[in-house]
């Protein structure tokens, strides 16, 4: 039962649908108002959010056009949406961390906290994980949701919904940069000027990486990179990666660039010739930290990596960056991060919005969708 | 100059060499007993060696048959050879650390001592390192080699020139135990019951992994495997792999024999499938780490690498082991590593050596060419 | 309620206590018979366990001595002891991976599973923690106890349930193992032969450091070190540390029985003048490892600390043993921890027990109160 | 033989020098004008310094005022200095990274390449090392030294000789920041606010940290703290020590502060209550990474360690940074580390210049002296 709430004048629930046809729409979501109103909805440790703010990602849209990413498989009627902040509009009796009107980004998993990933610090590998928007579980992309308290993190009022909804990427970046071990003054190559790209070239920045190199296959990302980063101490380069070359080749020119081998890349494309060039291009001993993701198998310069002893990491999701990422956020130390969001639609517009997302020629780097009702 | 020395009654000096058409031949080597008589051969902080026991490796069966490994190739006549131990029969007047007499291991890696590799303590990634026997640095398998005295380790006189010579294959397995992480307690999946297989499959013991499973395609191996640890306190399973098995299979299979997903796998063939296998089979946050080297490139199972968060490291060659090989080794804590010794002989016998170690068919494991002249 | 149970015949629960005069009885204990077979005693997720057998810690005879151990106080009556195994004798409805009957290893601990420490995979410092016998939560030295079923590790059926209650100390063992990094072929000292020395040595054993040098004032201690090791592969060597030596002097002793600086220290014994030595004695780099636990300052070798980059590191408690702990224990690994065993008695004689755990003239190692009804 | 050189119009050589008197004074230096003239002064591998720029430690003054640190005693006249840069006026023949006119910075250590923490990459704590001011080997202080050419690293055309001098503090600080493991987000606590406490106040803030809190004894130097960093994005508070306040008070007022428990403390003084202080400050398993030297032997909060799992790790010089420092320094990231410098004086005002360093009441923080002849 609901302890206190701003349960009232409630718009109907509705949420932002794919489906097995590859279809994009707007229904009616659960919970509904009626349970939400009668207090059935929440147990014990859950709120009730009123999402604010959602950012499109990349695996929505392609839940959207490939109703799959790796084994996970849109097989029904299906919510998306992971990266939102939001209003708090009630709390069961049981939670004493948050009241209603406080404003929360929402950490978009329920992890079991009692397996054996649980219990050594890497609940992303929850055996029993529910990750909001992975199939089947429903995503964020709703008007109202119920969350366990736990993973809602208070915002400082110096960030707005939408700062809180880049908490998510930013989480993934920040992932990222910790078990890669990058640390001040590494030289640091970035492939891919997507957002998890320029939000990991923001935070390589911030911490201290010198010098860095950021390749893409697309001049317009490379120069919104090189915008984003416009007056900052330190250096910043970009490689057009040019269609037919060889990931040797590409390697060669990102060396030059650099004026020496990078201590560290950060693959966030997830495209085998990119990863390739990073394991040819970084130093002995250095690490290819791959983010993004893509086909279920790829190749790799197999005896490059053996005898440079590079080593091959990857990323799943996240574990405890959102307190992290709040202060890293809040403080202003990893600069304009705002400058992503290059479009904004209202919740009703949801469809409209990932068309924009999906559509290369928009430019779209970080689409929100808000609810400002 | 030699300030004391055994140069005396000294037999011709030759070696065992290939060459680009694939022969395999003894001949006439340097330093010639001229060279060596008249105290020429020798430069600052080096020693002369009488090489007493040298095991052949894969590689110097590789480089025979298959003229490269990766970008290594036999572009002239080529003495093989880098797994050696022997006796100190002149020293340079500059050395103080050994003396005629003394016994031996040679650690086969001439490093610069001042680039970046060498500066961080990984002097196995020197830009500038002579390898001796990767081509064009001639190998050790030659009655007599100069070679500096900080590469030479002192023998305890419980250890034969054969142990001394075995140091070398276990410097590769303490390599890959270090760098892999695995402590006492840990789960470790041991692809390949090769030379490096079993040798791993002992340090693995002594290391207090437990459960331990070694996978190998030929069932003698895996029986030569049970046979070297029977006796010894802990759990040894072997899974010999079948023809025709998908890796997603034979992993489902180890992981039944293990009772658990395993936290490390060390895998030492070098083979796609194997690989595959072990990323298959690990945990959640688990390590493969790969010594076993092959093709220039291998198709791996990217989504499943990613979505568990599966460390890929591989090991080239090894720094710093001796000193630990030899506290191993001569101290008993490793068992019967001996038994790995299947086949000795004589230096001028060597071509014949190299066909017993190259034929699967004799059983071999490791093969020893030794001199007791 | 519980589902199914072996709730009948129950004995009267009694417990050992102690309390802020010094006392150390046996009393009526909490939870009764009464509410045992009511069925109320459980909440959700919680078992009964009808505790088998307990070993006495070296902290439950210090809180019996004087009443506290730094912050932690004795200030009520007190049910001591937290080495326990037991059998279930019932489950709540909720619990489905134990059942009545099963044998069971107790780890004493009942974290929040929601703090910054728990979900970074150190729960040993979760901010609100029940540890059982450290005031005011009461120990497991009674008849029967409740327990979250998570905290409860099946025993495989070679061991028994003083093998059971050994997991705790050996959980010790096993966390100073992990966070100090020994590995295979480390050179390691051992301060001190109590209870988490000897099992440290087995540990370190099983791990395969080598050489070891175990340390003690008291030479019947390394007498029973040196017999615990006997027969065994590698090299254990004792120092009685004499009295009025200083800690340099002993350091250098100790360096000389090794042959070199060890590389770590495995520090049991708390003591100021101890780990004075061990800091003198470990190599540039090398760590010192305290697990010993003592007055709450302690003067240390500060500019030795500084010019030879000495890690020092502690240990409370542990995270994450059990499972583990029970591979390697019931694997035969660790050799023979049984022997620890010196004595034991009934519950209704724990009086003795600890008076003779407390007794130096005993030559006591682990007193093992059981419970055979 | 020097092969190119500007070794004309050469002024004497001279040095500053103190003695086991305490006395501090300016005297004629080896290599003698003569000496370089003549060619002989260069050994393989070595080139000739003109030195420009050179920092005054607190370590020199230590030397002059005390006559030692630790176990390194001023037993005769000794030149002092090691902060330096200069130009390159000769070369050995066997140099070929270096020619005349070479602008470089000095690493001020030669170690031996061989001994057991060389090989490791930790060549800080060599055996062997010649460390540059520390007795009996000379430092910097002087006009012309010559030095190994690998330890001299080129500066960009953007940093100065002074810039080139800061380089060895800035050495001080990034191994503090590397080994102490400060990565993005994580909340650090600066223990003083002297030269090194400065230093890595810039440093920690390019690395992300945040939020950040500076302690010292002095009001001013906090003031000097919180100037240097105006105007940065992320937060950096001060707290003033107060005199008569506990360890544990000052800690209680310091998480205060910050809002939390700091992850990290840089304890940039050696001062027992300093560093008692950070430890009861940061949070559990958090590290308290010493920097500062002092007295012999100190006392710690040793309870406070061991129920809190604190990391007590400590800094000898560096290793590995000086190619980092350059990167850092000359790219800008670091912010505005000239104005550390806050008094310069020519060589031959040294005495000046030391006795500037040395009073507390001029509010010196790095005392520069050059040669601009």
């Amino acid at each position: 039962m609901a302890s206190a709430s701003l349960l009232k004048d409630l718009k109907p629930n509705i949420g932002v649908f794919t489906d097995p046809e590859h279809n994009l729409y707007i229904d009616a979501a659960s919970p509904s108002v009626e349970e939400l109103s009668a207090g059935n909805a929440l147990k014990e440790g859950e709120v009730v959010i009123k999402i604010r703010s959602t950012g499109i990602c990349g695996s929505d849209v392609h839940f959207w056009h490939a109703g799959c990413i790796g084994p996970m498989i849109v097989e029904d009627k299906h919510i998306l949406g992971h990266e939102s902040a939001g209003e708090i509009i009630a709390v069961h009796s049981s939670v004493t961390s948050l009241k209603p009107g406080d404003r929360v980004a929402v950490e978009p998993n329920i992890p079991c906290h009692t397996c054996q990933p649980c219990l050594t610090g890497r609940y992303n590998g929850c055996e029993k994980v529910l990750f909001l928007s992975t199939p089947p579980v429903p995503g964020l992309l709703r008007r109202y949701v119920t969350h366990p308290a736990i993973w809602c993190h208070k915002l400082p009022s110096s960030m707005s919904y939408s700062d809180g909804a880049l908490l998510e990427p930013l989480s993934v970046a920040l992932a990222a940069m910790d078990r890669s071990g990058i640390k001040m003054g590494d030289s640091v190559l970035i492939c891919g000027a997507g957002p998890i790209g320029l939000i990991s070239l923001l935070c390589a920045k911030a911490a201290g990486a010198e010098p860095i190199v950021v390749t893409d296959i697309d001049a317009g990302r490379l120069a919104f990179a090189e915008e984003l980063v416009k007056g900052k101490p330190g250096t910043v380069k970009t490689y057009l990666v040019p269609r037919g070359r060889s990931e040797e080749e590409n390697a060669k020119e990102i060396v030059e660039l650099f004026g020496l081998e990078p201590d560290v890349a950060l693959e966030c494309t997830g495209v085998e010739s990119s990863i390739g060039a990073a394991i040819w291009a970084v130093r002995f001993g250095g690490t290819v930290f791959v983010v993004g993701v893509g086909k279920n198998e790829l190749r790799f310069p197999f005896m490059r990596l053996s005898t440079r002893e590079v080593d091959l990491k990857f990323q799943y999701r996240y574990c405890n960056t959102w307190p992290r990422a709040i202060r890293l956020l809040s403080s202003g130390l990893l600069g304009d991060v705002r400058r992503l969001v290059t479009h904004r639609f209202n919740l009703e517009e949801a469809v409209k919005a990932f068309e924009t997302s999906a559509d290369a020629k928009t430019g779209a780097i970080k689409v929100m969708i808000v609810n400002d009702d």
